[in-house]
């Protein structure tokens, strides 16, 4: 939000709620044809014949998931649709349908909505799905929305955490650590302006807008996705990682009944990510990479037996191996220690 | 909430967010076949063959849509599952699977978690669906609660808003207006209670028990309409109704191109309703059905040539008719005049 050109914005009870729902909902088109019903009726219908419906969420708290004073509506808008999509995919299943709910406190305007949803859209059109329904109401405090993506899959392909063995290979769709570190900016950068931080350090993202744009606009590993699927390769396991490497290793691991290893000088880390970090000593490269978060990578396994094919053939990484569950899971470091993997709870609730 | 009790309760950071997913997901138990994957994996799956996905979404949130100085936890779980279904319902469809985000803030606790899921997991088996996808997370303020329901529908049932026809018959599914006393009453109670108002009006909700239910653990008319289904009656049109009577008309009208005119001695309002609004001078059972809100019900339309049949065996009231666009939507009242039926906007943002 803008806050210098709140007088040429339009107020929303200026359009009332259905008035806006109306507007938001008029200008969405239809992006693949599974769907029977969009936005303006109670539900969202899509036809998926012979085929499995998958489902999940994201919900997006101001101050929590966003802090508005540096990240522009329409990216949340973009990033959330990505978040509730990047969970279907991950599933090896197709997103189609987005269903959108916002919660708007009084100090949003018509323009911050449809800054929103501008993102929203962009989001559904770069993967392929429709807005399938749109609801909007009051907020006390801040905004909210709740995005739901619905997709499809054809039963033989669908991917769970569970599937992986204990001689699988992991493999990783991309360099993780990038989001965390543009995060750790967007802050200094926040602290800075505020006068919380001394004045020499003057706002400074030039040079740095990969880790930026990986945080505030990021991508899913669809194309990825869809050659292996071309190639009849399916993942024995996969999970959308958005709580770090560890965290979705352990989770994988757990819900395989496997432990893994991972190789710390496998891990792919992007050189923007190691140069952010020498601008500070309490950033560390590796850790942003095993708990940063916010990667919107794939971490999946393979069957050891096709590690040419796929090492060869594929836009990925090979991180390590799952193993026996008694061996726990670890990461090697590059002088060849053992260190327990572990995530970080939920420390904010 | 019971504040009382805090020195009892299980601070959430004592399970992790992980720990307290999996707390959660280990007790849901399957309601129907189409569930292929729950709760624990990126996404949920169902399998629907030969049918029409219908999903439909509801946000709720703490200060707006409940107040949890008298709205429990349990109802609010139970409240926010029951509208996403109604909303599945009012397509004629059949809700199977439940996707649920809640943000919570620090003042919640392990007891608290379990409560509002106890709520939306009631809410699963009396319909008839399965919990498919869970997520937690922290929250800044408050509590913010999104549940998403998943359904599937034969094509030739897909009930819309758009379908009505000028000469339909405008049917309910019940009584309208109990839901809003039942709000009315509990504000004035809470009034009482924070000593807004006289010391000598006692806090009294009893008596009141059925527009209280009808506030805080509304029902959905499933029977009905699967009664309906069963004859092979699919209505023309259909709309949940969540901010009152004229607004599901309106609503119905604007997407079916054609007017409607209700009669007000037609529209059914409880006893309980009429009993609640004596106490006080300010209330009308009246514009309460036309305009309260969270009735859940269900509004519909049904051709002309079936009213024989409709009116004597079906639980369901009919209450108009719809009629030429031009004619406009309207309330005839007992004396014969005719008023415009209203929908209030979004006041709130």
């Amino acid at each position: 939000m803008n806050k210098k050109n709140e007088s040429q914005k339009t107020p929303i009870r200026d359009l009332g709620r259905q008035g806006l729902m109306d507007r938001l909902s008029a200008r969405f088109t239809s992006n693949n044809p599974a769907t029977v019903q969009g936005p303006g009726d109670d539900a969202s219908a899509a036809c998926f014949r012979d085929s499995i419906t998958v489902s999940a969420q994201k919900l997006s708290l101001e101050g929590i998931d966003f802090d508005l004073s540096y990240f522009p509506l329409k990216f949340v808008g973009y990033k959330t649709a990505v978040h509730a999509m990047g969970q279907v995919l991950a599933m090896n299943a197709t997103p189609l349908q987005l269903l959108v709910c916002a919660g708007l406190s009084q100090r949003f305007y018509v323009e911050d909505v449809d800054q929103l949803f501008l993102g929203i859209e962009a989001a559904a059109q770069t993967y392929g799905a429709d807005i399938g329904f749109v609801d909007i109401q009051s907020s006390y405090t801040g905004l909210s929305v709740a995005i739901t993506a619905v997709g499809e899959c054809d039963a033989g392909l669908l991917t769970r955490r569970s599937g992986a063995r204990s001689t699988d290979l992991i493999c990783l769709s991309g360099n993780v650590g990038a989001a965390y570190m543009g995060l750790q900016l967007l802050e200094r950068e926040k602290r800075v302006f505020t006068g919380e931080t001394e004045k020499d350090e003057l706002p400074n993202l030039e040079g740095h807008e990969y880790i930026l744009e990986r945080y505030l606009k990021p991508e899913l590993p669809k194309a990825l996705l869809d050659n292996l699927k071309a190639d009849d390769i399916v993942p024995t396991s996969m999970c959308f990682l958005t709580s770090g490497l560890a965290d979705g290793t352990l989770r994988i691991a757990k819900s395989s009944g496997t432990g893994a290893k991972l190789f710390a000088d496998k891990i792919p880390i992007a050189k923007a990510t190691y140069d952010f970090a020498e601008t500070d000593n309490n950033l560390s490269p590796l850790v942003a990479a095993l708990n940063g978060g916010d990667d919107f990578q794939m971490l999946f396994t393979l069957p050891l037996d096709i590690y040419e094919t796929v090492s060869k053939e594929y836009s990925l990484d090979i991180i390590g191996h799952m193993c026996e569950e008694a061996l726990g899971c670890t990461l090697v470091t590059p002088d060849g220690r053992s260190l327990a993997l572990e995530s970080p709870g939920m420390e904010n609730v």
